[in-house]
């Protein structure tokens, strides 16, 4: 058993011991609104926008992007659950501004082992085995950050599945400050 | 300005007032773990697992399911921010659940406004216009929820460019009782 497994069990057992009324929490989100930011370790959605359990659906994805996948979650988000409120939110230092597809496809051709980066740019530490399966895959990096939010909420407002009544608003976070900065 | 975002925003003036030493948190996660769990709104992954703020990648979709993207961010998350050990999150009453493919199409082709459910099933409300771009994507929907566990898992640990070294365990949280109980 890992020492992480450990911790979260631990973890795991304060929270459902001091449970409350949380177990009568309806499966639609209370305040119908949804969240897709990054999957970074420095962000905590709850914590940044203040939501409760219950509030609000977060997609959280590598960039905070407006993958199919994000799509996929955000029209289950409205269609069956009733969200009506949707914000999009990068952040600043986001990893995904650091590589570009091409250097994704040959770090990973060379072997799946963990890269290192310093001035002079990522680089394979670990030997192989690498895979060319990465060249079938649209890595979603990030070359400008407001930009990116900007195509993402456009992506979103535009995809055919999503009902045009829908407000979707775009923000970057600042992981120096902890405040959210709107994008227009 | 929506009741909403206004509330967003007197939150987040809260959080980024009393940031402390969160401002200097590096990119990496510092417990070096992903996971990967549902969007629904009752999951707060911090609060279940006892996150803070830098210590894991969390990733979030419609079911917790191991998409496509969520694959591109569990790979992203090893090989260049150094993840070393995941977790899949399913969770009880999963809103995944209550739905299949034909059905999803069946709502979104007659209207893009939120259905509704009952002893009957789904059933659209609100009138057109819908869209059939629904048909084109999988929706990833669960009939059991301890095999779709497994599944993710599996296609997580046997995809090409995952390195196996990884441990990727699996669990559900009990949406009554706030507790994970693992997958086996």
């Amino acid at each position: 058993m890992s020492d992480n497994l450990d911790r979260i069990l631990a973890a795991n057992a304060d929270y459902s011991a001091d449970f409350g009324d949380k177990s009568e929490l309806a499966m639609p989100p209370a305040r119908k609104l949804a969240i897709l930011t990054c999957m970074d370790a420095r962000l905590d959605p709850a914590k940044f926008a203040g939501l409760e359990e219950g509030d609000a659906h977060v997609i959280r994805n590598a960039g905070g992007r407006a993958s199919d996948d994000a799509i996929r979650s955000l029209v289950i988000s409205h269609k069956l659950l009733g969200t009506n409120e949707w914000y999009v939110v990068h952040h600043t230092d986001c990893g995904m501004e650091t590589f570009t597809d091409p250097i994704m496809r040959d770090l990973l051709a060379g072997s799946l082992e963990t890269a290192t980066i310093d001035e002079n740019g990522w680089r394979n530490e670990g030997s192989g085995p690498g895979s060319k399966e990465a060249d079938q895959i649209a890595w979603l990096t990030i070359a400008d950050l407001a930009q990116s939010v900007r195509d993402d909420v456009d992506r979103i407002k535009s995809h055919p599945l999503v009902n045009k009544s829908i407000p979707v608003r775009g923000y970057i976070y600042d992981c120096k400050s902890g405040r959210l900065e709107e994008v227009n």
